[in-house]
């Protein structure tokens, strides 16, 4: 397996240190290459990223990826920005199918924000549409009728982009607890009355699925009074960056949530939820574990190497169950004791 | 003053007689009026926004609004659906200024999912902008090159838009800790970098005033993590609609939170931030103080009767803080018997 390495901006490359010192420990037969993304790419030369680094990215099976953005550049032009790069390797490579998972840790209760008895019940997936939406649509600044500036972005849903991303749910939820949430706005939007109506469609070939639907606003809402009510969440690009960010705050810190960007194929892109987080970059204090349940996740994915995967996810579970705690969690282990404790964790 | 009483749907009627003794005992010189509205008004004269709702409205002073939605018609086509009379009578007229306040009551610091001490700590304003962004722009179902179907609507904001809910909230920030947030997606949207920009021009008019920027995936993530770090937040319609409810909640019950939308006048229109809540509806159980609470915003807003709306508030609290709990907050006390209370406490 090929898998190529973006370590990106902020803390990227000191979390990405750690996922590398697991995989070493793994000793799997897979090459590793990396290259430039984000601001560190568009400083070295002129483009967030650059056609090497795509070019790479399409050879490879699969992509760890640690995060971009990087204040220095919040003002140049759009399309330059940190942000374009993860934005364009989605759409160039089809991941459309974003899987979030968020889960209580056991010994983190009392982490969360939540009540404990709250926290510990959340065992719930985000399934979130990747390649659409608000997102991709027409966008720009125009003048109006009366010669002010608007802005304008539209959001669309196709038929088919709608299907794609409910089979990947609906099929999760047969892995799972069988149930479906199927999150939108259909009371105001089209897009999303368009959203149901497909979702509705897809389910008659999942019989054993149970699907509902939910409003946007209701579900932020449920997502506080009872996270544990959910198995699988299916929302549209838009709606799942907000939803699964707050879920996965839920659970206690951002510094511990993986997810899976997938295309149609084996190929998939595999990053923390967590962003570049430049305040606290190079000062060797940011949670790794994050970036090393994205490798799991990787390895389980475009991989199919389930044992390894487990044996991360065991090995993250075991290093937190012992009470090992880095500064998002009120602790003082930094970047690298934290990996280090997984590695000894897997042996 | 004029006041319109537009019950609506659901558990509306219910609630609003509770308002209605409350207002009785004030014994304010009002003239009342009634309307149908919504689900109600649809079935009565098939469209859910009547002219002659539509007239009474405009001829208001103020409007106290109960709920709308009903099942029964979620499958007619979207322009007779009973949400339409609510999203009808905001642009009609021009309410487009939401005022949604959330702060936590003493003694219901353990009926929220949050710790109590998170949730102790919510003391914000959330400002809503109401006449524009993805609700109101065009929208439909189109066919793609390839035969498909379609769904879109688009997003848009022009600077005057942004520029008078800007004020409202820097106005709200100087009467309160002069701190706002802005929420957007700037990095990803045109009509959040339109929106970012003018709110940042708006700004040098209140140099007593602290302005951030937060992106919408990011605040839906604070709003668990530390509720209590905001003051006012100001915000489009879209993400307002997500991030209230989601504030609300945090509050322990969406039973509780009241909201004003405003016109450049000093009309407005008076709801809880709940729903029709159907599957509650005529049981005698549902919570009016949300309701009650909208009316002491509508004698503050639009009647400038700042000691009447005290001297309700202040009821209410006393009664929550007597321990006085309806069935969304585990305990047993009927629609009337909440509203009795609230009455006996303003005696
Ligand atoms: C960085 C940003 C463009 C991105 C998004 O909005 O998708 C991020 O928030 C995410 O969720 O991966
Ligand atoms: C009923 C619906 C159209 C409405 C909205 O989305 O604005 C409601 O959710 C609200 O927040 O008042």
């Amino acid at each position: 397996m090929k898998i190529l390495l973006l370590a990106g901006d902020g803390i990227g490359p000191e979390i990405m240190v750690e996922a590398e010192k697991v995989l070493a420990v793994l000793a799997l037969p897979v090459t590793l290459d990396r290259a430039l993304v984000g601001g560190a790419a568009y400083a070295a030369t002129g483009h967030p990223l650059p056609p090497e680094t795509l070019d790479k990215a399409k050879a490879a099976d699969a992509i760890l990826f640690g995060a971009v953005g990087d204040p220095r550049f919040d003002n140049v032009e759009r399309h330059l920005r940190p942000e374009q790069a993860i934005l364009g390797l989605r759409a160039a490579l089809g991941l459309f199918a974003n899987l979030r998972p968020a889960k209580m840790f056991a010994g983190l209760e009392d982490a969360s924000a939540l009540r404990p008895e709250v926290a510990s019940a959340i065992d719930l997936l985000i399934v979130r549409e990747l390649n659409g939406d608000v997102y991709f649509g027409e966008k720009g600044t125009r003048t109006t009728a009366d010669g002010q500036r608007e802005g304008y972005d539209v959001m669309a849903y196709s038929e088919s982009e709608v299907r794609r991303i409910a089979h990947v749910a609906f099929r999760a939820a047969q892995g799972r607890n069988k149930r479906l949430c199927s999150v939108d706005k259909a009371n105001v939007l089209e897009t999303s009355q368009l959203w149901r109506d497909v979702v509705i469609e897809v389910a008659a070939e999942y019989p054993d699925v149970t699907l509902t639907h939910m409003y946007v606003d209701n579900a932020a809402m449920q997502l506080v009074r009872n996270p544990g009510q959910f198995d699988v969440v299916v929302t549209g690009n838009l709606f799942g960056d907000i939803l699964s960010d707050q879920a996965s705050m839920c659970v206690g810190s951002i510094g511990l949530l993986a997810s899976a960007s997938l295309s149609e194929g084996k190929q998939g892109l595999y990053e923390p939820i967590h962003g570049s987080a430049p305040d606290i970059a190079g000062k060797g204090v940011a949670n790794p574990l994050a970036m090393i349940l994205s490798l799991a996740m990787l390895l389980r994915h475009s991989g199919g190497d389930e044992a390894s995967a487990a044996r991360i996810e065991t090995a993250v579970a075991k290093v937190l169950a012992d009470g090992c705690r880095g500064a998002d969690l009120g602790g003082d282990m930094g970047t690298t004791a934290l990996g280090d404790a997984v590695v000894s964790a897997l042996n």
